[in-house]
């Protein structure tokens, strides 16, 4: 579970950073890669990384802004083109209005794609998406248009067969660890009944990923980043303009490390970064947030983030 | 005036070429930049130029294909973002749809632009934009989806008024030299009678530029291209590959070559470059052409190319 920051700038493609596009890689999880919004210009910064385009079977679009929009349409066109006919279809999540866009730049340029596009327009807030792995939330922030944020939750582990100890008690391999290994009550074939929990070890706690469209402070935020091991929060603005953030529906690098630390979570990661912050006003802006909430990076284009297991992250 | 090259590739972004986007600067002669094509990407590339998104008056479009088009909502945005309450409005011109597709994406982004956007859907092959110092025309190419070809003539300059002459003739300078620059018989204040043509040098022939969408080979590309100064023609397939291009209707260099000898322009720009043409293969691609045509040349993105004016293109 890997995190890839695909375009960190706000508003209009800058020198050094393009338009809002972030990857969460899931390869060793469930071998696919979501999309979260798909600012003009991602499909150029995906030639510049191992990503493949085929790969990229949810897309989740979190405001109908242009920055976080305009790349959508080439993005499916070239999927389409690079994959051929073994592309797998695809499901767009978004508010209201982001089928009609999609639909009528493909009508209209008379693409043909080899795949098909699932539409999933948000409504109400909650589950959005379901598998045996991942479930993905969305409530709605407070932007000058309707915006949301995702929450994507990684199902527990079950704990590992303590197969140390089954075989110290003279347990031998077979269909019997199964049995056990689903934690019911078990009679072994000497007789001995044991209680299969007894031989799991703890369960490993899945990983919680936000990732928030562009917002002023609003309370469902706490609700979205509650215990994330990463909340990716835009930070449009710095400190002492608080007051600017508000006018413009967006917020400072400090008020996303108070809810960073509110919401206690383990990192944040600060994006949709203003062109005027530029040279040491990027650490400006970072440090301003660490003051606050410790573990906070701003991230750049083409940065790449590991989601570690909680277990292992306190092991460092 | 000066062609710039912003994207020269073909279908898809590639590494080393962006997809279609060409700039006409007309900055000396009429205080503005033209552009044909508008591929995802085209504002990232003008960023890495000194053109100033506001200069930018008229964007014709060649058709509605993605990699000529789905740049165009981003740098609407951006140029009004830019340039302010200061932006002049802009006309684009197109085949039918292109007025639904922008119209649609800026409604969706809730985009609200500083400008004014007038729409010229193309129908009629002929004159779509005339003022004193040009004339755009098109015609209709052959290609999947329907596609254009522009022909932009510079009107001819009329000649210098031949004052050492009229020195030599002992006639000074003042209100009379405009009478005389008009060409009108004038009567001299010494009662002499001279005709105003014989002080009047040659006129200086205007430039033609004719830059075509993606075609296949038609009559109508002669038409656009005759005595042409510079034909940008696409070059999607290489020599032997004539069979392809007809299929996919593209064509190849020699091809191009060919209508740019009959055609008697006096120089080839080929472009929309298969990403399978790279190092030497694009070469080949042109030196194929060259045998045909001699002065040709394939343009790489940021390609710079002067349009100069006959008799200083003879002088050299
Ligand atoms: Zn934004
Ligand atoms: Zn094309």
């Amino acid at each position: 579970m890997e995190l890839e920051f695909l375009g960190t700038g706000a508003g209009s493609p800058a020198k050094f950073r393009n338009v809002t596009a972030i990857a969460l890689k899931l390869l060793d999880e469930i071998n696919s890669i979501w999309l979260f919004d798909v600012g003009e210009g991602t499909q150029h910064q995906i030639l510049r990384t191992n990503i493949k385009p085929r790969k990229i079977d949810r897309i989740f679009i979190t405001h109908l802004h242009g920055d976080h929009l305009f790349g959508l349409p080439g993005f499916l066109s070239s999927r389409s083109f690079q994959g051929g006919d073994k592309t797998g279809p695809l499901t767009i999540y978004g508010p209201k209005g982001i089928s009609e866009f999609v639909k009528t730049s493909l009508r209209i340029s008379q693409s043909k794609l080899s795949y098909k596009i699932n539409f999933v327009e948000l409504e109400d807030e909650g589950i959005i998406f379901e598998n045996q792995r991942f479930v993905v939330s969305f409530k709605y922030l407070d932007h000058r248009i309707q915006s949301v944020g995702y929450r994507i939750v990684e199902k527990d582990y079950p704990g590992e067969l303590l197969v140390d100890k089954l075989h110290e008690k003279g347990i031998a391999a077979g269909p019997i660890y199964g049995k056990i290994k689903s934690g019911a009550s078990v009679t072994l074939p000497d007789g001995r009944v044991i209680d299969g929990k007894d031989y799991i070890g703890t369960p490993k706690k899945g990983r919680i990923v936000t990732i928030l469209g562009d917002t002023r402070q609003t309370p469902n935020i706490l609700d979205l980043a509650y215990n994330a091991d990463v909340l990716v929060h835009e930070s449009t603005f710095g400190k002492g303009e608080s007051k600017l953030a508000r006018n413009y529906y967006h917020s400072t690098s400090v008020q996303a490390a108070n809810v960073a630390n509110k919401a206690k979570v383990r990192t944040l990661l600060l994006t949709h970064i203003s062109a005027r912050y530029v040279g040491s006003l990027v650490n400006k802006l970072e440090s301003d947030a660490r003051n606050v909430f410790a573990n906070t990076k701003v991230v750049r284009d083409f940065d790449t983030f590991e989601v570690k297991f909680v277990n292992k992250h306190e092991d460092e």
